[in-house]
C-alpha cells in the first residue's frame, strides 16, 4: 500500500530540525515534520511555582499554540476568544508531562523552564513533533545554563493510527481525519512508555491491533531519537 | 498483598448505582465507587450543534464538574475562576467521546444529549466512575424517549495503575496520589477498546507492564457491565 | 384551601437533614425541603481575606450553586459561561451575611469559613433551605474545631407568599412561579429578625399582607430551629 | 436628636431633580439627595429580549454604575475588572424590578427601555436615589414617545436605618457605614410597597424596630412623589 | 466657509471649565467642549505600580469611560462587556502619556496620581477634551498635596481635521464622522509637540495639508492654555 | 555617526520579503526587517461583518501576535492571560486602518481579508514590518482570488525617531528603547500620508524635529515600495 505522499505504511515524512531558531530563547529549533512546522522554545526563569517554593526543585511547563492560519481553515485566536480550548489545554499538559519525565528536577534546581510550541503550519502530528522539538529547545537551554547533568534522558513523540484498516505511522492531516483509530506515543530512549493516549475515532479497536500500532510506534520514535542527536551533537 | 483498604490487587470497590436519583433529568443515576460518589444525569434537548444541522444525525456531549468540598482540600469552584481547568476539559472530552462510541447517531436523529457529572465525593477514579455512570443515565433515557435502538453497546470504564511496583485494579485517592504508572481503561462490551490514556507519573513502564495493566483492566470492566445491567434490568 | 401538594397554607414541606453526608469537610450536611435539596459543607481555612489580616477577627463567606440539572430545564453552567448571575451573586451574599450575624467573628479567630451550598434538586425555597442547611455544616465545623463558644445563636430561613391571594408558608416551585408577592425571612432562635426582602412580583402589597405574611414566617423558621437542634443534639 | 448634617431623624436631605439633563436621550435627569448625585437617562430600544419576542409585550431592564471616584477612596472600574460586582448586579436588579411595577408591559408593546443610572458623586443612598430618578427618566421618554398611558403609577425609594438604636430617615454615608440595621424601601404613589430589604449589619432587629421604619419610610416617600410630580409637571 | 454650528473654520467650540466639580476628589472638573461634556477626577494613591517599586519615582495612569447614552445611540457598557473595546484602550494609553509628559516623575516621590476621564455626553473631541480637563484636575491635586513644582508645562490637546477640502478646528460628531482626515494633537505651552496622530480616514493627505492642519491645531491650542490658567488662577 | 549595528542614520536595516510563506493561506510572507521577523498571512472569508451586509461593500481586518518568547523577556500569552493588552489592540487597529486604505472596497465585493501577523522575532519595528508585510499576503492573496483590480495603491511604513538627539531611521530595539521621539509613518505609492504617529517619549519635539523625521522616513518607505514590489513582480 502507497499512502497519498509517497510513503510506506511504515515510513516516517521528513524531519528537520533548525536548531537555535529563535535568538533570544536560551534554547530553540524550528522542526518540521513533514509540512508541519513548529517553532520550540525553551525558556529559563529564575523562580518556580508557589507549589515548589523551598523545596529545592525546578520545574517545567509548556505552552501550545498555532498561528491562525496555520491550518486549512482559518482558526480563530484563543486569545480573542479569552480562553483555551480544551484540546490545547490537553495538548499543554501532555507536552509538559512528557518533558518533565526526561529531567531531574532536583538536580535542575528552583528554576522553571517555560516551553513554548508555536505551530507555524499544520498538517497533523503537531503534539508528536511539538514534544520531539521540545526536548530539543529544552536540551539546549540547560546545555546553555551548564546543566546537562539533569537530563536523564531523551524524549521524543510520533502518532500512529488505523486508516481503512491499515497501521500507518506519523499521520498527516489528510490520514488523521479519516483514521478509525488515533494513537499518540511517547518513550524515552531507554525504550520505555511515557505516555500511550490510543482513540476509537470511529470504531473501537481489538488487543491485536494495539500491539500492531505499538510496534510501528515504537520503530518510528527510534529514528526520532536519531534526529534529535545528530542536531544536538550527542553521540549514541 | 493486603491494600489500606482490605482489598486485594485485582478487586473494584463496592459499586451501587442508585438509578432515577433526579427527578426532573430524563436519565439520571447515583454512581458509587467505594467513596468517590458522582450524580450523572442526562438531559435531551430538541436540537443539535450548528455543526450538525441539517445532518439527520444528533450528538452527545458531556460536562464534569466538582462539588468544592467533594475533594480533601476544598478547590476553588470553576464558575468563580471563570474558566474550567484544563483537567476538568480533558475530562470532559474522555466522557463525550467514550459515550458517542456507544450509540448510533444517525440513529438518534437531531437531538443533543447532555451529559453532567458532578462529583459530589472524590477519593479516586472519579473519571471512571463518571464514564460508567453516565452510560447508565443515557441508556435511561434514551429508554424514556423510546430510542434504546441507536444504543450500540455498553460502555464502562475502570483505572489501573503501578503503586511500590504492585499493579492494582481501580485505585483510590490515595493509591493514586502515589502511583507510578496511572491508566484509564474505557472498553466496550464486546471487549474492544474505546480509549487508553496510560501515564508515567513517576517512572516510565515496560512493554510488560502494559500488558499486565491491560489484563487487569478488562477483568474489572467486566464486572461493571455486570452492575450496569442489572440495575438497568438488561438480561446479559 | 388545600395546595397542589396537599398541604395546609402554614404548612412546612418535610424537612429532612442528614449530617456529615459529605466525609472530607468539617462540617456537612445534606438538607431536603420536600423535593429541593441541598449539600452544605463548611471548610476551614487557617487565614481570613486581606481586609481582616491582623485584626485577630475571623470571616465566613458564602457559594451557592445548582447542578445544571437540579432544574426542570437543564441550566448552563456557570463555569462554562465564565461568570456568575446576578441570582447567584445575590444569593451568595444573602447566605453569608446570614451566617455571619450568628457567629461572634472576634471569638473565632482570624479564620475563614467556607460556606458551600450545592443545589442537587430544586422545588423552590433553595436560597432557605441552603441557609438553614448552611447553618448546620456551620455549626458542626465549629465544633469540630472546638469554637462552639462563637456561636450566638441559630439561624434558618423560609419563604412566604401570595398566591390567588391566599396567604401561603414554604412555597414549592410551582407556586412560587405564580406568586404575587415573595418573601424571604431570615430569623434567629431569639425571635429577632436578620433579613427581610420582600417583592411584589405581579402586585403591590400592602402592610396588612405584609403583617399576615411576617407571622406565617415567623411560625414556619421556629420548626425549622427545632429540626436543626434536633440532629446537632442541642437541647432547646 | 440632631443629626451630623444637622437634619431631624425624620427628614429627607435636599432633592434636587434637573431634567433632561443628557441631550442625547429620550428621558433624562440628574438626580441630587444631597451630595448623592446620579445621572439617570431612559433609552427607547426597538426590540425585545428573546424571550419576550413575539408576546406583544414590552420589557423593562436597568444598569448601575459608579464612576470610579464617586467614593470617597477610589474604587476600581468593573470594566477594568472585567466583571459586575455583586452589589452592582443586585441594584440593577432591584431597580429594573420596581421600574416594572409602575407599567403596562403589554401597553408598551414590543420595545425595550433601557435605564442607565451613572453615580457621579455618592454619599449613601445611591439605590434609593436611582430607582426615584430613573422612573423620572423613564416617564419623560415614554412622554416622548407618546405611551404615558403605560404608566400605572409613580415609584419612588428612601433608606430608612437605625443608628445608636435612632430611627433615622435617608441615611448618608457616613450614616449608613454605622447603621445598625439598613432598609430600602421602594413604594408606589397608591401606598402600596413594591419592595422591602432590611438587613440586621450589625444587631438583629425587632418586629417592633420594623414597624417604626416602615412608617418612616412610608412618610419620606411621599414628599418624592411631590418632587417628581413637580418637575414632570404633573398634577396631584 | 460657515460650519453647521456657525462656527468659523478656525474657531473652538465654547469651552467652559468647572473646578473641584466632584468633592471627593484631590482634584476634579466637569470640562465642556461645546455639547461634549466629561467629568475628570485626579486621585492620589500612596504606592507605585511594581515595576516603580524601589525607584523613588511616581506614576499617572488614566483611564477613559462614556456612561452609555452619552453617545446617539446607547453604547454597551464595557463592563457589560467583560471588556475595554480597542478604542478605549487607545485613549487611555494616550492620555496617560501626554500628562506623564507634563511632569516631573522623580520629583512626585513614589505616588500614583489616578485619572478618570468620565464622558457624560458626546459630541466629539471626546479624547481631547479629556486630556485637558484631565491636565486640570491634575494640577489641582497636585496643588492640594503640595506638589506643583513637580509640574514641567501645562498640556493640553485639540483635534483638526479636514472636511470637504475644509480645514476644520476641534470636530464636533457631526464633522468628525464625515472628515477625511483626523489629527489629535497635544501640546505643551512652550510650544512644542507630545503626540501627533493623523489618520487618513477616507483620503490620504499631502505633506500641505498636514502643515495646514498644525497652524490650525497650535492656534487652538493656544486658546486651551489661558482657559486652563485662567480657571486655575494661573498669571501667563 | 554610526550605529551600533554599522548602520548610517538614514539607512534601512536588511530588508528580506520571502513570499508564499505558509502554504494553506490565500497570500502570505515572511518579512524581516533585520533580527525583526513577522509572519504575514491573508486570509479569504466568504462574508462580511454584522453592519456591511447587503452594502456590496468589503472588509479587512488585522490580528498582531507576538509567540512569548520572540522578545528579550518571555512574554506571557494573551490567551492565558484572557485578553488583548492596549498594546495589542492599537497595533491591531493601525495595520487594519492602513491595509483598509489600500483597498477599493467596493471592488472588493462581500467578503472579508483577514490579515494575521505574528511575529516570531521581535527586534524593533514590528508594527511597521507588520503593515509592510501585510500588504504583500494582502496582494497576494486577491492576485489569487482574482480581485487585484480593487487594489488602489502599495502601503508601506516604517519608523522614525530621536535618539540622543540623532534623527535615526527604521529604530532596532536597542535604539526604540532609550528614543525621545518615536514616530511611525504609513504611506501609499503616491507619496501620500495613510497615519502618522509621533510620541514624544522622553522630551516634546519641535515643529522642526517634525519635519526631519518625515522627510526621513519618506526616503525610507521608496525603498519599501520597491522590495514590496520587486518581490511581487510588480513593474515599478
Amino acid at each position: 500500500m502507497i499512502r497519498s505522499d509517497g510513503r510506506r505504511p511504515d515510513e516516517l515524512r521528513e524531519v528537520k530540525i533548525t536548531l537555535d531558531y529563535i535568538k533570544h530563547a536560551e534554547g530553540s529549533c524550528l522542526i518540521e515534520f513533514g509540512d508541519t512546522r513548529v517553532i520550540c522554545t525553551a525558556s529559563v526563569e529564575e523562580k518556580v511555582p508557589p507549589f515548589l517554593k523551598g523545596s529545592g526543585q525546578g520545574w517545567i511547563t509548556a505552552e501550545y499554540s498555532m498561528i491562525p492560519r496555520a491550518t486549512v481553515q482559518r482558526t480563530v485566536r484563543e486569545s480573542a476568544k479569552g480562553r483555551l480550548t480544551g484540546r490545547t489545554q490537553e495538548i499543554q499538559r501532555l507536552i509538559g508531562r512528557s518533558l518533565r519525565s526526561s529531567v531531574d528536577l532536583l538536580a535542575l534546581g528552583e528554576i522553571t523552564i517555560w516551553i513554548d510550541c508555536d505551530v507555524i503550519q499544520a498538517d497533523g502530528g503537531t503534539r508528536t513533533a511539538s514534544i520531539t522539538g521540545a526536548f530539543v529547545a529544552l536540551y539546549r537551554a540547560l546545555q546553555k545554563i551548564d546543566k546537562l547533568s539533569a537530563v536523564k534522558n531523551f524524549v521524543a513523540a510520533v502518532s500512529v493510527g488505523i486508516v481503512d484498516g491499515e497501521y500507518l505511522l506519523d499521520l498527516n492531516y489528510e490520514e488523521d481525519s479519516i483514521a478509525e483509530v488515533d494513537m499518540n506515543i511517547v518513550m524515552n530512549d531507554r525504550g520505555e512508555f511515557i505516555e500511550i493516549q490510543g482513540t476509537a475515532e470511529g470504531k473501537p479497536f481489538s488487543r491485536n491491533d494495539l500491539d500492531r500500532l505499538l510496534a510501528l510506534g515504537e520503530a518510528g520514535i527510534k529514528q526520532l531519537f536519531e534526529k534529535q542527536k545528530k542536531v544536538l551533537g550527542v553521540e549514541e
